[in-house]
């Protein structure tokens, strides 16, 4: 069975995000001057087959571990799992 | 008050994804055989201060039409508003 499963990956809280940074003065500059702090990360949607929900989240923990996330400087949620 | 809003922005279904198809190709050479399919786009966490949720909803979708996601080739979704 396939599952369809999302990821956020965000830099740490309290760890420099030069890019939410640079995307924050941006949209200040264009005018939104209510805007206070942007992170930008990563959202990825992952298409995998697994015996279960659960078989699949697990999976998708092991490649945020081995691959997706830098553990030293990012932190990642898996914000959604469903069949595909 | 402020808003803290996520946004998801993902490269259109149909359009190349290279940066996915790479992402699905290293998933596979590191083990995950499983895995068919990889999207890789942007999470974007902004606070931003508004007077209501909804307000705070339309301005994120002003930056994301004017900034945020390219309209040719990007779709995005307003994935959550929380009081900051």
């Amino acid at each position: 069975m396939t599952f369809r499963v999302a990821v956020h990956v965000l830099p740490r809280r309290g760890i420099l995000d030069p890019q939410g940074k640079a995307v924050g003065d941006a949209l200040r500059t264009l005018g939104f001057a209510g805007v206070t702090d942007v992170h930008v990360g990563r959202h990825l949607v992952i298409d995998t087959s697994a015996d279960s929900a659960d078989a699949a989240k697990a999976a998708v923990k092991s490649m945020c571990d081995r691959l997706l996330a830098n553990p030293v400087t990012e932190d990642f949620v898996i914000a959604g799992v469903e069949a595909a």
